[in-house]
């Protein structure tokens, strides 16, 4: 099977896109007409359909966050499979599933994204240790994205409490490093664009981990700072961006509307390569 | 909506009992005869109602591990939300799911386990901080037990770490009591019966929380050292175990030796209260 950041490469470097959409079907956003046509597991389809058609091109991953697919139940799960069949094979799809538990639950759930729904990455929680990220580094061809420094306020909980001597985000950091060496699977971080100067702390510790940047957009990070901080010749990054391309428009031109904002931020992030 | 602690407060004593049963469905490990007489996900649908109505009587709650059903992918959802179904009104149910995710995103993990599912608590990672928290606190009638000291060996890796002067579980214990306060809904913590000391610790840290005590049996914890470090008049405790129970027998007999494994267990910590 193709190693996960050899594929990552390709992909990034032919479309020239280091972007990554995140399909986050919110009903209570989603475009009026799409839900009058259709009821709500199969609008939510639709709704995927028509947005990665149009911002196909510009983006290199498609990021699933199963929380909106979980609230609708089993048909919420067969809605998310049914999108996963929709993305094309040349295209990274990311479970955004911040999984983790002990060793033989872990596997289960490793299995679950990586087997059962075919994703080709997924995002991992770091709390548990070695035993609950492991079971996602096992997969040749598969990647598994740990949580460091998140994007959002509670980040400050705890993740950037210092912990013997350093903050604990960049422990964690190290930690994955480490964890990696030897594994068939890849391991990446999760590094928020709310703070670009852990963005460069993190990368300047792990140089050669991807990384997956949430953040840009609607929660403020800017992409030319992520960009600086992240990207090298060594280090790829994915960055995501759901609401701002999803709802750029709830009239019927909702695809095109995603489409115009995909390219903007794809061009714009790589003007700053 | 009956407040969380009053009704478990109730079911423990009317029950006597402190046992929370896992249904962690492993057909690996599940009787032939059942895997011959069902296709998989009716199977386990069929393996968990005979657990659930034998060790019915001798479990105050069930706690339902959802990667041993998201493995199954959609239809694997609609078995657990069969099985919800036939657990009696007057046991709490228990989502073991670990989930955590920033404010909008969370909020929908809360209600897909609270509402779509109807769990009457859950499990949650503290990784991201409070505001990956809170949204699970807002349920009136409903419970979050977050992750403080977990029972397996990776616990070591982060959450023993000084932070600040502390270990990093029971600076999570402290801020989850903290963020508790005034919330309509009830804050537990996630306590490994592996690790005695840090029970106590962590009692006498927050003499109010319940504590959810995974790690009985197949991992080693001892029920009696359980029940003296963490069991109050005022901190309630919910004592898991899945595959000692689960897994008593792999016969025709698998639920009654399930039964009677469930009630040596229930008795055994009834007789250390």
């Amino acid at each position: 099977m193709l190693d996960f950041l050899y594929k990552l490469r390709q992909i990034q470097e032919s479309r020239r896109s280091v972007l990554c959409v995140g399909l986050d079907p919110d009903p209570q956003r989603m475009p009026q007409h799409v839900l009058d046509l259709y009821p709500l597991p199969e609008a939510i389809e639709a709704f995927n359909a028509a947005i990665i058609e149009a911002v196909g091109p510009a983006a290199c991953a498609f990021k699933l966050n199963l929380a909106f697919y979980e609230v609708l139940g089993w048909q919420g799960w067969r809605a998310l499979e049914a999108t996963l069949a929709l993305i094309p094979e040349d295209t990274i799809t990311l479970a955004d599933a911040k999984r983790g538990d002990i060793g033989n639950t872990g596997r289960m759930y490793a299995e679950a994204l990586f087997e059962t729904l075919g994703f080709d990455a997924c995002t991992v929680a770091p709390y548990m240790g070695r035993d609950s990220v492991a079971p996602f580094l096992e997969y040749p061809g598969k990647a598994a994205f740990v949580l460091a420094r998140t994007s959002n306020p509670g980040a400050a909980d705890f993740q950037e409490r210092d912990c013997e001597g350093e903050p604990l985000y960049l422990r964690v950091a190290r930690q994955v490093a480490a964890w990696n060496e030897g594994t068939p699977g890849a391991a990446g971080l999760v590094v928020g664009a709310t703070a670009p100067e852990a963005l460069a702390e993190v990368r300047a510790t792990c140089p050669t981990l991807p990384f997956l940047v949430p953040g840009v957009g609607a929660q403020g990070g800017d992409p030319g700072a992520v960009m600086r901080a992240a990207a090298t010749d060594d280090g790829l990054v994915l960055v995501n961006s759901s609401r701002q391309i999803l709802y750029a428009s709830d009239g019927e031109d909702f695809a095109e509307a995603a489409a115009r904002e995909a390219e903007k931020l794809r061009a714009a992030l790589d003007n700053e390569k």
